[in-house]
């Protein structure tokens, strides 16, 4: 992805699924760093597992609401997540979409900590070009 | 600014003046890396001059429609403006609200490049924080 | 680890022993960004297992050489370790001092690619403070 | 400059002249976040004239010796430098060798403040590629 100057009117920008009522939009991701930004959309009653942050986060509630370990984040809603913070289950209870930025990847844990998956500028890499292999 | 987890309501956050008819939420700002996210509020006229962004910089559009180089950014519209762009105007054309982050320094110039001002995450704390004197 | 400005002599740090062989220095440590800096100190022999860079690295070899995928880094090499990268194995050659500078955690690994262990700002602080328990 | 891995040999390096008794080696510079690495060779004598760090630096002495606010950095010294210091001279005592990385621009300032001049990635850049016009 290039990080030229841009301007990237919503309706030039596609949904491509991350999980079950779950979608994402690729706004910026860097292989230089390893920073990604998003536009999540999660249907009413959709979640992330159980997942640890390596890398800070920091989020903005465009529309609906979205609970997790800190509370309920509702529309206008800004949240920091510290490197290193482990998030039990975060659930959509709207039709919600959250503008996120990581730096870094998020791995996905079972009970045990064992890693199941890993969302990262190579993922997104990867589902925005599907027939790339990943790297 | 504390840099743990938080989330924090639209309600629990006070606008400071950051020029004519400008406000500004101060979301996070970093000692460390000089990074600083903003939300911002424009009134229908108001306008940015002549800056320089020493730290590249991302935006999303929460409402209304703001005019700069790149053209018309509209409600939804992601932006990304890297490291050393100049942009010559920014105008809020309607009430509009913008949420921003940028890495590192925001120079205002005159059309001599002479730096009139300084936004950075010592001038957030300024003003978050008006008694204690600028380093 | 305090980020204020510092000026820290060789005599006034201590080697803290990272595995076999290899003993380090912390140099830096962020709980805000997860970047690291450390003078590694490997004897003849020694070597590092399988890796993974998640977060890029840099390094200048101060004295001795090692023997890695890209080559022979001999005294006064510079090397840069780009986001995502993998090292089958790093071995010292000779007794090597290197100042290293990773913008992340590096995950070591088997065979399997499975997660054996994580280097990072986590695990350098509990070298640092054996009594407090890892978060 | 590519970011791509790479291991480069002393002897594969050229020095660049920065300043009246101060040669640069570019190790590392990045058009996305700002951040460079150099080697610094200081001629003994030579000063570096009053500066601000616009992001934060830090050095490690490979040999010679460096005096400023902070005191004497002699062979085998790290320090860091947050962002916002002002040094106010920095001079190499001895022939010295420092290896230094900077998140960020440097301003060199006159005694009111006043920038003279600016290091950061785009200066290092056109010191490399002399007949490319600066952005």
């Amino acid at each position: 992805m290039s990080i030229d100057e841009c301007l990237v009117p919503k309706e030039d920008r596609k949904w491509l699924q991350l999980a079950e009522g779950i979608d994402i939009q690729v706004l910026f991701s860097s292989n230089e760093t390893g920073r990604w930004t998003v536009l999540i959309r999660g249907q009413k009653g959709a979640s992330f597992a159980r997942h640890k942050h390596y890398g800070a986060g920091e989020y903005y509630v465009v529309k609906g609401r979205m609970d997790y370990r800190m509370g309920s984040a509702v529309e206008g809603t800004y949240g920091y997540e510290p490197l290193g913070v482990v998030h039990e289950e975060t659930t959509f209870t709207e039709y919600t979409e959250l503008y996120f930025s990581n730096f870094g990847p998020v791995l996905f844990l079972d009970d045990d900590d064992n890693v199941i998956s890993i969302l990262d500028n190579y993922l997104l890499e990867s589902l925005q070009n599907p027939e790339v292999p990943r790297g």
